[in-house]
């Protein structure tokens, strides 16, 4: 069916966690699958496909259902995340959910530009920086701003590990100077392990934070909005929060 | 003079760590003195008047020389925040920085109304809840909200430590709807050491984030944002940073 969209997993409210929308009451929808294979993924199960057989092939009309049974019928933001939700049929239910109140906010790394992405309030372009080994197509992440036109909220969003990767970070923005950019400290998944946040390597994260803000401090770069995983912070890499 | 201005400290570039610029690379101007005595203020030292001797008078021209030097004469976000900034002549330094491109952005209780809050790029009224022992004056908290007029951006931000100053926050909302609100667990100062963060109660502050947004997402106050002192979490309760 070519509207299914295959989800791994719908879960909150809870608030959102990272960049432009962060501290937003959100439900997540996050779908499975993605065309990328980041060295430091922290959503493996809703990429590879020997995942695959827990996530489930969704109607727009039973994803609706879910997200508005865990609001309680009270209209709120919808983040779409993944995996790489570009590659799923998702213009429907936004369709379906702005009739009835609710904001959508999208997250993708901007490998696959989609005519939909005009609809979205929110969108998240977070193109992977070297040290995910990947590489950047940048026509198509340039596809992806412009399927996004003027009436959604677009901005950038950067994983930064290292000097390379803040390097990147400059670039994508040189190249698209009228959005916003978010930087955010990179979080290896598992880390030594932390009481208050377990499986997270909270030193490492608050570390490569300091770091960050000092690396932004002396270039300069006071456009820049330097922002930490937040859920990670308050709940550690636990899922479902 | 009727235009110096008394000020605690002047330090930065670091981000800005609350509300609604939260993440942004920005120079603290932090003025000495205040109306108020919550209960919990954690910057005793520009309000109480024994610190009086650490306070220096200083012209709109010497700050904004103070600011240019720290910024590297880079335009940045100033935010200006106290003790109670507001009861500060700080329209001329507004001026002076907006002329060099600089952006202001303040924070104060909501006590004292001035006409030059119209001049600002960001304004935050933060109106104490109960557990600060303090009085809303709610005429008083109006004329902020129109001083600052349609040019400013207004956002609420409200210290919540218990059930009271939820109760308190909502009000406070219900009577700005048109405002976006901001909700802040309150944080205890000093409580237990952590290694990480010397003189924070990290544990508290956490647990009472987790409630703040068990509670938003109880009571679907889905307009509010939640978020936490990101300063606090990075570097704990250190001065100047
Ligand atoms: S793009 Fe995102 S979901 Fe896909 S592999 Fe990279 S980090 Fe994981
Ligand atoms: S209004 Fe702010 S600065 Fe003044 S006493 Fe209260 S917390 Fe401290």
């Amino acid at each position: 069916n070519a509207g299914t969209i295959r989800v791994s997993e719908i879960f909150g409210p809870t608030i959102q966690g990272e960049g432009a929308v962060i501290g937003q009451p959100t439900v997540f929808v996050r779908t499975g699958g993605c065309d990328y294979r980041c060295s430091w993924c922290d959503t493996l199960y809703a990429v590879d496909s020997s995942f695959r057989d827990l996530w489930k092939p969704l109607s727009p009309e039973a994803i609706m259902a879910e997200v508005i049974k865990l609001s309680g019928n009270k209209p709120l933001l919808v983040s779409l995340s993944g995996g790489n939700p570009a590659i799923q049929p998702l213009g429907g239910l936004i369709d379906m959910g702005h009739e009835q109140g609710y904001r959508f906010a999208l997250e993708t790394q901007g490998s696959v530009a989609k005519d939909w992405f005009a609809k979205l309030d929110n969108l998240t372009l977070s193109p992977k920086p070297p040290s995910s080994e990947m590489e950047t197509d940048w026509d198509i992440l340039g596809s992806c701003v412009a399927a996004a036109g003027p009436d959604t909220d677009t901005a950038l969003k950067i994983v930064v590990f290292d000097d390379l990767d803040y390097a990147y970070a400059k670039e994508v923005s040189r190249r698209y100077p009228q959005l916003p950019v978010f930087l955010q400290p990179g979080n290896h998944t598992p880390g030594t392990v932390d009481e208050e946040a377990p499986g997270v390597d909270m030193k490492g994260i608050l570390e490569r934070m300091r770091w960050l803000v000092d690396k932004v401090v002396e270039d300069q770069w006071f456009e820049a909005t330097v922002l930490p995983q937040l859920h990670v912070l308050i709940w550690g890499n636990e899922r479902g929060v």
